[in-house]
C-alpha cells in the first residue's frame, strides 16, 4: 500500500466533485491535494475522463513538477500546481476548472467586481483577473509560467494568497485554492456562482455600484474575523 | 421528546426543499418554522451543509433571538428572523436565500417590474428592493437591524406583510415569508421565476411596459380575492 | 368505471410530461384531453401539485365549460380551453404553461421572429403574441375572453389553427394545441427552445436577419408537406 | 447477425449519448457511423424518440445515400451524411444537432471567434458559420447540398476537415465530425460549451480581443502537435 493513500483518495473525492457541481464536462478540470510531509501532491492524471478515474489512477508529483509514483501521465497543468504548492506553504488543495461564468469573465479580461454579500462573504476585493501572459512566457515552460502570472497578479495588487483564494488567468480560465483540496472545489463553485451573478447585475443595471465599505468588512469579518459568528467552530 | 419536534421537522423538511428547488448551493440559505403558542422558532444550524441536516440539529430560538433549546450555533441570520417574527404576527415561516436571479436583482438595488401575470397571480405590485442599510445599522447589530431595513421598506411604501410575501435587500439577497415555511419556500421559488422572466422581459423588450392595472386586479384577485376561483378551498 | 377513462388517463401522462420537461414549477401549467365523440375534455384540476395528481383526479368539462364528472374544481383556465375546443374542430389537446423563455416574449408583447430551420421545421411564420386584452374583456368573462383573444388573433393575420399549433398572449404567457394532447405537449417544448434561441440569436447579432422563405417552405415540407420525408409514416 | 452489427451498435451509443449531454430534445439530432471497409454508414431512423431507439433500428446507408439495409427511413439529413463521408475519406463519424447555443450563433450568422484557450484546445481558427445556402441549392437536392455547402465553406477558407471538425450552417444549425462517432458527439459538446462561452464573453465585456497567437499555438499543440503532452498516448 502507498504511503500517498490518504492524498490519492483525498484528491479523487475532490475531482469527482467537479461534475456533480457542474463545474467541468469531459476531462476539463483537475483538483491535487498536497502532503506537506511528504513534499508531494496528487493530482488527477490528464485526459481521463471523470467515469474511469479511481484514488490508484492519482499521479504523485513533487513540488518541482516532476512525478514520483503513478503509472499515467499527470494532468497538463501539474506544473501550475507545483509552482503554486513550492511558493505557498499554507495551501492543500488547488482546482482548475473551465467552468461556463468564470471562464466568461477571464475570456473577458475583466476582474469581477465586487457587487454583494455573496461575494463579501468571500473575498473583500474584486476577483482578479491576471493579464493574459507574455508571449516569451507562454513560448516558454508555459505551466510553470502560469503559475508565476498567477503569484504575480496578487503580488502586484498586495494580495496576500490567504486573503483570496480564487483568480482568473486572462484569455484562460479560474484557479482556485485552499487549506484542503475540499475547500478549494468549495472556492471554485463559490467563484462559479459569483461571476455567474456579476454578469445579471450588470445586466440588470448596468450602472450597478460596487458594495459599500461598510458590508464588506461586515460580512467578511462575519464568516471570517476574529469574532466570526458563522458555522460552528 | 421535545415539545418542539413538529417545528424543527417542518423547518427540515423546509430547508431540504431549498437544494431540491435550485435555490441555494452548499449552505447558503436558511428557513425557520415558528411556534406561536410557544413563543419560538425553528432555525438550520449555521454553516451545516444540506447532506448533514437532521431534525434534531435544528435549534430552538425564542423572538428576541436567544437559544431555548439545541446544541448548535443557530443561522447567523437568526436575529433577522426573530425580529420579523416578533413584529409580523401571522407569519409561520421565513426564508432566505442567494438564488442567482432575485440575488442578482437585490445586487442591482432595482425593483423587480411587474411585467406579466406570473407576477400579478402573487403580487399587485413591483416586487421591492429595500435600500442598502446605513454605515451606522450595519456597523451596530447588523442581523436585527436588516430585520427593521425590510419591515421600513415595506411602511413607506405603505405595504403590509401580508400583501406582499417577499423582498429584496438592496446589495444582499431575498428574503421571503409566509403562513407557513412550505409557502415561505414557495414564495422564495416564485421569486426566483419572476426575477428571472423579469430580466429576460427587458432583454427582449427594453420598452416593455408594466402589467395593466386591470391584468393586475384580475390575476390577483382568482387567486386571493374573496371570489377567487383557483386551487381547491 | 367512468367513460372518460381514457381521456384521464391521456390527460394525466400528459401532464405529467410538465415538469420533466422543465415548462412549469408547483402548478403552473396544465393539460387538457378531447374526447370529441362525447364532446367533453378531461383537464387538471385546480391548483393541485403534480406529484399529488393521478388519473381519477382529472375532471371531465364539455365545450361549454360546464363541469361533467369529477370532485375537484377544474383549473382556472378551464374556460379557455373549452372555448378553443368548440371552434376548432380538430383538435384533441391544449396546453398552458408559464414556461420561462416563452412567457419572458409574451411579457415583452413581441412576436417570436424566424430566425432558423428549428422554427421553420414547425412554422412558416414568426410566433404571434396576441395583444393584451381591452379592460372590458378582463373585467368580464376573463378565461373565457382569453379563448377569443387567441381566435381574434389567428383570425387577424389570415391563419388557421392547423397551419399554427401555438401562441403567446401578451403580458400573460403560452398556450399550445395538436391533434392530441401529446402533440401539444410537444408543441410547448418547441416554443420554449425557439424562445430561447431567438433571443440568444438577437442577443449575439441585433441585426439578424429572418430566415430566408425558400428554406422556410423547404423545411416546413419536409416535415410537414404532400412529399414529406421526416419520420416513419 | 448483420455484418453491420458493429457500426449500429457505435451510432446506437453515441445517439444516446446527446440527451445525456443536453445537446437534443425530442429527435432534434442524429449522429451516424461509418464502416470504411463496407463503403456504408449506420444512421438513426428519422423522427424515433430517443428512448424507442435500438441498435437493430439503425438504418445502413452507402455513400451515395441508398438504404443498403433497415426497415425504418434514414434521417432526413442523411444525404449530408452520405456527402461527407463520400469526400472525406479519415472521418468515422458524423453529428447534427440544434443545440441551444451553437445553433444561436448559426441564426446569426456569424462565426464563433477564438476567445479562449477552451476554444484553442480544440481548433486555431474561429468557428466557421457557412453562408445560407442559395435558393437555387435549397430547392433542388437540399440535403446532399447542405453537404457541398459544408465543404465549399471549408474550402474557401483554405481549411481542412482534419484541422476542424465542426461548422455552423447559417440558419441552420451545427455539424460536427471525427475519426469516431464518439468524437464526433465530443466535438458537438465542445461546441455548445464554446459557443455558449462566447456570447457570455462579448456580454461581459463587448471589446474582448480576439485569443494571441502565442497562445492559440501553445494550447494547440499541447493536445494535438508531434510533442503533445496531452492525455495518455
Amino acid at each position: 500500500m502507498s504511503k500517498y493513500e490518504s492524498i490519492k483518495q483525498s484528491a479523487y473525492n475532490a475531482n469527482m466533485q467537479l461534475p456533480k457541481l457542474g463545474l467541468v464536462i469531459f476531462t476539463f478540470g483537475n483538483v491535487s491535494a498536497a502532503d506537506r510531509a511528504e513534499g508531494v501532491f496528487a493530482i488527477k492524471p490528464s485526459g481521463v475522463p471523470y467515469e474511469e478515474l479511481s484514488p490508484e489512477k492519482m499521479v504523485i508529483v513533487d513540488f518541482d513538477g516532476k512525478t514520483v509514483e503513478g503509472k499515467l501521465r499527470p494532468s497538463s497543468d501539474t506544473k501550475t500546481h507545483a509552482v503554486l504548492y513550492k511558493h505557498w506553504e499554507k495551501i492543500g488543495g488547488i482546482v482548475h476548472t473551465h467552468s461556463t461564468y468564470a471562464t466568461s469573465w477571464a475570456q473577458s479580461q475583466r476582474d469581477i467586481p465586487i457587487f454583494g454579500t455573496t461575494h463579501a462573504d468571500h473575498n473583500t476585493v474584486d476577483i482578479p483577473c491576471a493579464p493574459p501572459m507574455s508571449d516569451k512566457m507562454i513560448q516558454g515552460d508555459y505551466e510553470y509560467e502560469t503559475g508565476f502570472q498567477i503569484m504575480n497578479c496578487l503580488q502586484e495588487r498586495s494580495l496576500s494568497y490567504e486573503e483570496i483564494e480564487m483568480i482568473l488567468v486572462g484569455n484562460h480560465a479560474p484557479f482556485t485554492w485552499g487549506k484542503t483540496p475540499e475547500k478549494a472545489v468549495y472556492n471554485s463553485a463559490v467563484l462559479e456562482s459569483v461571476a455567474h451573478m456579476a454578469l445579471l447585475t450588470e445586466q440588470i443595471n448596468p450602472k450597478a455600484p460596487r458594495l459599500k465599505d461598510a458590508l464588506i468588512k461586515k460580512h467578511f469579518e462575519r464568516k471570517h474575523g476574529p469574532d466570526s459568528y458563522y458555522g460552528q467552530s
